[in-house]
C-alpha cells in the first residue's frame, strides 16, 4: 500500500479492535460537558427563533439540484433570521433525551456532538462585526471578541488560496467549526476521530442546503491555517481546535 | 495530548505539510477514471430519471426539523422511483466540467469524488435481491451479485451490534459507499484523507433529507467488518474499501 498506508487505514473501520478497548465511559470517568461553558458575565445577544419564514426555496428537490460552492458573494448582509436560521439547520437542538443528550438537526455517532460553531461575522444585520460563539443550548448568540482587519486576517487564515482569489471576502459570514473530541473519546476511544469527520460533514451539507433556501451560497473550506485560526479563536489547540470552515453570503445577481 | 494524538492530528488541516509535497498531478502522473469500469458484459438496470414527483414533504425546513436516525422500517418496498431519486440526491451528476470532472449534488474537494455506491437491495419493486453499484454517469445499476442470506450476512457486516438490534435487517437498501482514496490522492496527496471522510458525510447527510422528503427513514452506520464488506462486495481493501454505511426504508406507521 506504501505512502499512504496510515492515512488509509485511518479511513476504515477499527471496530474489531476498538471492541477490546475499555473507555473513560466504560471505566466510569464522568461525561464531559456536553456544550462548552462560559462566564455569566459573557456579552449573550438573542436570536430570533428559527422559523421557515426566511426560507424563499422550500422544495428540497430544487435545493439539492441547484446548490453550488459559491465562492463569490453579493454585497448584501444576512438578516439576523437568517443567521439564525442557518445555526439551527447546522446545530439546533430539536429534542433532548432522558439522559440529556442533544438530538439536533444532523446526525451524530452516539449523539456526542464535538463541536462548537464559531462565526466570524462580516455583515449580518442588527449585529456588529467580531467573533461569535453559537450556544445552541440557549439558540443564542456569545460574543468572544472584536476582529481588528477580519478581511485581511480570514484571508491569512485561509491562506490566501490563490486558485479561489477573495475566497471569503465578500462572504457574510465565515462558520468556523470547532472540535473537542474528548466528548467522543469518552465514549468511543480510538473509534471517535472517523465518525468526528464524517459528522462535520453532517453538518456542512445542512449548511450547504439551508444557505441555498434562503438566496445564499456557502462554500466549505478544508484548507486553511491551522495554528492561526485556533490562535485566533483562543483555543488550546489540543483539547479543542478548528475542523472545517464554511463561508455564506448571499448569492449575486 | 497523549493517546490520541495521532489521531487528533488526523482531524487537523496539515495544508502548511502539504504545500511542500510535488503531488502525482503536478508530477505529470496520468488523472486515474472518476468512475470505476465495468465489463460490457455487464447487466445493466435502467433507473427512471430522477424526480420531485417521489417526493411526499417537499418542505426543507420540514425535513430538516423532522429527520431522525431511523433504526426500524415497515414492510413496504421501496419503488425504482425512489430509489432512482436517492441515488441522485446523494451521487447524481448534475453537470460535467470542460475538463472532465462531474459536480453532483453533493460537494467534493476539488469534484474529485473518490466514491461508489454498492447497494444491498432487499425489498425494491422490480428489482430481483442482490448487490448492485450505481453507475452515476448513465444514472443506471450495474448488477453486481446474488448474496444468499442477505439479512444474516448484513447483521454479520454490523457486527450484530446489540444496541440497534435488527438493525439494517428490515431495511429495504443498504447503502454502502467505498472510496477509491487515490482519485483524491493524486490530487491532494496526504491532504487527500481527511476531505474523503468530511465528503462522505455530505453524502449521508443528503441521504438522510431525501429519505425524510420520501416518508422513508435512514440510519447511517460506521460501526462495520471492514474485512467482510470489502470480501462480500469484491473489493481489495487497499485500493478500493467500504468507507460508511446508510440503511433505508420505508417509516412505520
Amino acid at each position: 500500500m506504501g505512502r499512504y498506508e496510515q492515512q488509509r487505514n485511518f479511513l476504515k473501520s477499527n471496530f474489531l479492535e476498538f471492541k477490546h478497548v475499555k473507555t473513560d465511559k466504560i471505566k466510569g470517568l464522568p461525561q464531559p460537558a456536553i456544550v462548552k461553558p462560559y462566564a455569566s458575565s459573557s456579552e449573550i445577544i438573542d436570536l430570533p427563533e428559527p422559523s421557515e419564514e426566511v426560507v424563499s426555496k422550500s422544495n428540497i428537490y430544487d435545493c439539492i439540484k441547484e446548490r453550488r460552492s459559491t465562492r463569490f458573494y453579493s454585497a448584501e448582509s444576512l438578516q439576523l433570521e437568517e443567521l439564525s436560521y442557518l445555526l439551527w439547520a447546522t446545530q439546533g437542538i430539536t429534542s433532548t433525551t432522558k439522559t440529556g443528550l442533544t438530538l439536533r438537526t444532523v446526525p451524530c455517532s452516539g449523539a456526542t456532538h464535538t463541536f462548537e460553531t464559531y462565526l466570524f461575522i462580516m455583515r449580518v444585520e442588527g449585529i456588529r462585526q467580531g467573533i461569535y460563539r453559537y450556544l445552541p443550548v440557549e439558540h443564542k448568540l456569545l460574543f468572544v471578541s472584536e476582529l481588528d482587519e477580519m478581511d485581511r486576517k480570514i484571508d491569512a487564515i485561509t491562506l490566501e488560496q490563490p486558485f479561489v482569489p477573495h475566497f471569503t471576502k465578500k462572504a457574510a459570514v465565515l462558520f468556523a467549526w470547532s472540535t473537542i473530541p474528548y466528548r467522543s473519546e469518552w465514549k468511543y476511544d480510538i473509534s471517535a476521530h472517523k465518525k468526528i469527520l464524517i459528522d462535520i460533514g453532517h453538518v456542512s451539507q445542512n449548511l450547504y442546503l439551508a444557505s441555498e433556501s434562503i438566496d445564499a451560497g456557502a462554500c466549505a473550506i478544508g484548507i486553511y491555517d491551522q495554528n492561526l485560526i485556533d490562535e485566533v479563536l483562543g483555543l488550546d489547540g489540543e483539547e479543542e481546535f478548528v475542523l472545517f470552515l464554511g463561508a455564506v453570503g448571499k448569492k449575486r445577481e
